[in-house]
């Protein structure tokens, strides 16, 4: 097998409201920044998004999209989904392009569009992630399928409702400084607390804002790259459980993120304690603290109270989304775990301005799709 | 890079209206097939299908297929879409995955489920293929853009209507032979000249059915595959086009299809003239005539006449579509790819019973998405 891939452009959008962008405008403008800082094009495009076969009316779309922005000559194109954790399953899939030498450059574009339907049709559509026969149908829905790991794990741990709020003020505090940023606003834990009710015990203001956006990054083997420093993809990982909540042994961790980490970490050659820099899934504040247990930075029962030390602040001991998370930054679905991976990406090449962390030498992302089922994290290493 | 994949296992669903069958249940009966055979369990799934969130309400595909079948441990799951060159793109990425050594196995499924909707919810599903703010708006429908080439294709290579009428006869001849087969009755020119015209000059008789189905195809390294006659998986080429028909120079050929050819025979370091038996994407008459041509089996506007000679039959100069094509074999959308490949690899085995070939050592499947705006083309060989 060949060398790892590295990353030579990546592209961000501001998250947001927009209306007066298309899905085509939004992957143009990320993938457009890309190519630019790459100087080179891309031999093949995965697009991650969720549903826009659903909102859209548009499948075949990566092919549907590169075609619409005109940003760069038509390569092959495909979408990849599964769930929340498209983008990331994008990125796996131009991991594997590159790598195995099918093709020399492969971008990677996370898209999504959901600010302009009714939130009902968008509560609907995320639903297609989780159980079509044995959740969804029956009224599940992502917040109340959250709310159950939550209230579970503030009993089995004994963990304040405090802990989770102050998570949730953390990742305002951190999108203030961030340009992209859907909610750039600090909050207090009154803020949290008061905030109105959705899934008992999910307060309006741990949840993640839906949003629109786009993320592009630009892989290519290392010989073929420009410039001076590289970021290497040094392994990713996926891990799966159940799609449905109802066939889980325990509502208090995510065995699929302990999986992909597993596997990410044994590709990357690493443990957690050589983690610079992490990005997790904050869908839901709960999601924070529970994934820095089964990423293994802590402990079971230990994640809150990270988080409530301090220790996850840009000068912690392991910043932890210092951007502001899916909860500040915000999540437009299918391109959040490329959102992830570029905020890595550019913490390890020293361009995170007023985000940036100190000794960023080794960073991973970590994406979540449905409520927990499926898992993908990915390793990047500045190359010295 | 790693060795090529080989194929260890395959499996495939009787296509057809299976209304007691569920997508899961179908994904499981070819899944089984293809690890029985194998011995080995993958340890990653791709899932080729179209239209599962639009007709289904379900994403998070791969994963909730796995669940639902229950028909070995879960694994990480993915589904990757490129209209109804999906299940070509998803073999690519298994064809990926392994090659590149990130996994070690991979399970490639198409499948399909179309029966159990009202046939207007269909063609407006399978619009989600075409361009949706310039085509699917007006109310250009598949069948009417394929009408636009075969008008156009008769037109500039003077080629009369029966010879095309003749490519349905044999691919119904060959169905007849096809346990897995919707359609296995034999038809003649009269019969097709005279069914009813649905968007002319394209009859009921040139367009392939919709139906149910699944296929799937186990890929792992050499030396991880049991038993003796290995095929092996020798290269994979994608091309592409503007996605709608709009924004091409000519009617009368399909230039994806070319580069597809071209970059999969590279690959696989063949010529056209290697291959001893070839499956096309004819989901109308008329694009088995293109197919021919722009794969480099013949020049332009020789293609239909190529079937006219009889060079395509079993035992002509190179049999096409010897179990029938998508014209009678069937054409589940999604899974239509993996079925192309799957009969290429038994043809290769020599398992292909009936409807074997002689001295099949090299073989190819075409898989097209959209009017003609994405190939897929595979080429397999039997290892000595």
């Amino acid at each position: 097998m060949s060398d790892n891939p590295v990353v030579v452009g990546t592209g961000l959008t501001k998250i947001g409201r927009r209306w007066e962008d298309s899905l085509s405008d939004l992957f143009a403008e990320a993938s457009r920044q890309a190519i630019e800082e790459a100087g080179i094009q891309p031999q093949v495009v995965f697009v991650g998004n969720m549903v826009a076969g659903e909102l859209d009316g548009q499948e075949h779309l990566g092919l549907a999209l590169e075609d619409g922005a005109g940003a760069f000559p038509l390569v092959p194109a495909f979408k990849v989904e599964s769930a929340c954790s498209s983008g990331g399953s994008a990125l796996l899939a131009g991991y594997m392009a590159v790598k195995s030498g099918v093709y020399d450059s492969a971008l990677v574009v996370g898209v999504e569009k959901l600010s302009e339907e009714p939130s009902d049709s968008i509560t609907t559509a995320l639903a297609e992630a989780a159980d079509a026969d044995f959740e969804s149908y029956y009224g599940a829905s992502f917040t109340s399928l959250n709310a159950l790991l939550m209230r579970s794990y503030m009993k089995d741990y004994n963990v304040p409702r405090d802990w989770l709020s102050e998570i949730a003020v953390m990742m305002h505090k951190n999108a203030v400084d961030n340009p992209y940023a859907q909610l750039r606003k600090a909050i207090t834990v009154e803020d949290v607390n008061r905030s109105r009710v959705i899934a008992d015990p999910i307060r309006l203001l741990d949840c993640s804002p839906t949003g629109d956006g786009a993320a592009a990054i630009l892989l290519t083997r290392p010989e073929l790259a420009k410039g001076d420093v590289q970021v290497e993809l040094a392994g990713m990982g996926v891990g799966v459980d159940t799609i449905g909540v109802n066939g889980r042994t325990s509502l208090s961790d995510v065995p699929a993120t302990a999986r992909a980490a597993k596997a990410a970490f044994s590709a990357a050659k690493i443990e957690p304690k050589d983690l610079n820099v992490l990005e997790v899934h904050d869908a839901f504040t709960i999601m924070a603290a529970l994934a820095l247990e089964d990423i293994g930075v802590v402990g079971k029962g230990e994640g809150a109270k990270f988080f409530h030390e301090g220790n996850a602040e840009r000068d912690g001991k392991l910043p932890v989304n210092p951007e502001g998370g899916l909860k500040a930054r915000g999540h437009p679905v299918g391109a959040t775990g490329v959102y992830g991976a570029v905020e890595v990406v550019r913490q390890l090449q020293g361009k995170a301005g007023k985000m940036q962390v100190p000794r960023a030498e080794i960073g991973a992302f970590h994406n979540l799709g449905g409520s927990g089922s499926h898992a993908v994290i990915g390793v990047f290493k500045r190359k010295r």
